[in-house]
């Protein structure tokens, strides 16, 4: 069973599509790296990839996307809304199919390391590749930015790198190097017009109010041209594992439901681990002893 | 994109555990090829093996499987309750992920050209790989069984295979070779013991009686120990693309709302191709505008 891994490096870059076009290049000539996405945000001057394939190409991919970034941004002249800390500001590895979030630590650990060395880059491990408990929120690690941690580098000991020197690197600043889960962006939206009864739905449903587990929620009222306004709740799903998606649903509906409306449909943002999909199909048909081995080709995909 | 297709093929040998062990090893011996089953029928005397892979691996296993059962088995010994013509009875080539079903037409084509000159063997194409309206049916083909076949071959030249010599092989009789979508074999079970419910609700949703096209039906009464008896709606479908599983679903739940019970839970058995469960949380969620590759591992399969 060959590991598949997803990566989503996120570059301060937004404004120069031809950086991100020799980013992409530089990822997509290594052998076996599939790209998934990329996109560019102007206003925060900033761009994501995503890719994926098995642990060596993906850290050879990433590791010359690095590369790049470090020849083609210099962060003594960024500027823009994103918190970031360097040229390459977060690159997280993500396990897909039957992939272990563990391995994904392992790799985020190594790759870590290897850069750092290789790029002469202070590094800091994030997520559940954290070695420190205060570094696992990548807030935490981005505190005062790359001009905070400029001040703060070689004389506050306690913002040393997990590897690499205690000083920027001259024009990439700092990298953060972790791994998570996949994340599942979702929205339900509502057969009502009326926005307050998606925000009191998020806020019941959302794990920072005491809700879901590994669920962030928020209600807003949708414009859709030539379409009447619905109201939204628009969810990130961090642990599908944890809270998956049917989970979600029924629970919002039962609320929907309680306030006089329903459920009106659902989008699904992007892509999603399709494990996390299979769940909706069997929750739906109350399938027993249904495994996502049961789906042809994430079975086949597991014997390879 | 690498295609990526099932084979099925049958033998007529249930009752010598040491021969389909023999047969399995010849396929699995094959690099490139993963193993998805086998069992063997003592009533029926027949085995069926199902294993899948990129066309070139599938082929060289199907052909190493029919050489080491043309060895092992010899039709004039055998008897047994299922149709059959020969030691290799029937190969079928399935499309899974992305394949088309058209390359498997092709593939099955070549490949019963291949073993009919390789092992001087009595090939008929039947399925979507038939190269005659009245050998699309596997019964039609089988027509007569091996005996019947013996006496006809040489002498009524509408019996002629399509590759091959027009007489038995001394030891494997002939094969017929063809071409299929996936099938789904699925079962509903309803919250009433009264089995007529489930034979009328079959009798309405089921091709063969004006129902849904390509759906095969039947009503039962499961008997399971320790747990009431409920009757079920026991379905293959056989073109899933044409009458998908929440299609199925959602008609038998309104037929039996109708006769005043209700769908208690479903059963999958064995695989499943992926993007037919998708198709059902997608409809569950009332997704717009979804498609499978939004299911990250198979638009990773897609692109590689």
């Amino acid at each position: 069973m060959a590991s598949l891994i997803e990566c989503v490096p996120n570059f301060s870059e937004g404004r120069r599509p031809e950086v991100l076009a020799e980013i992409v290049h530089a990822i997509g000539q290594i052998d076996g790296v599939t790209l998934l996405d990329h996109s560019r945000d102007e206003t925060h001057n900033r761009s994501v990839v995503t890719f994926a394939g098995s642990a060596e190409p993906v850290v050879k991919a990433a590791t010359a996307a690095v590369g790049r970034a470090l020849e083609l941004i210099d962060m003594s002249q960024h500027e823009g809304a994103h918190p970031r800390i360097g040229a390459v500001d977060v690159i997280p590895f993500v396990p897909l199919g039957h992939t272990r979030l563990e391995e994904c630590v392992d790799l985020a650990r190594r790759f870590g390391e290897l850069i750092a060395k290789l790029y002469d880059l202070p590094v800091y491990l994030y997520g559940a590749a954290a070695l420190r408990p205060d570094r696992r929120r990548l807030a935490d690690v981005r505190r005062g930015q790359y001009e905070g941690l400029k001040a703060e580098l070689g004389t506050n000991p306690d913002r040393d790198p997990d590897f690499g020197p205690a000083r920027l690197h001259s024009r990439g600043g700092a990298v953060a190097v972790g791994a998570r889960k996949p994340l599942i962006a979702f929205n339900v939206n509502l057969a009502t017009e009326d926005v307050e009864v998606a925000r009191r739905i998020a806020g019941v449903i959302r794990e920072s109010s005491g809700g879901l587990p590994a669920v962030q929620a928020m209600g807003l009222l949708l414009e859709n041209p030539g379409e009447r306004p619905s109201a939204q709740v628009s969810l990130n799903l961090v642990d599908w594992e944890e809270t998956g998606i049917a989970t979600v649903v029924n629970e919002i509906r039962r609320l929907a439901r309680e306030a006089g409306t329903d459920v009106d449909h659902c989008e699904l943002i992007g892509l999603a681990p399709t494990a996390a999909l299979l769940e909706v199909a069997a929750d739906a048909l109350g399938l027993r002893e249904f495994t996502p081995d049961q789906a042809l080709e994430l079975r086949l995909a597991r014997d390879r």
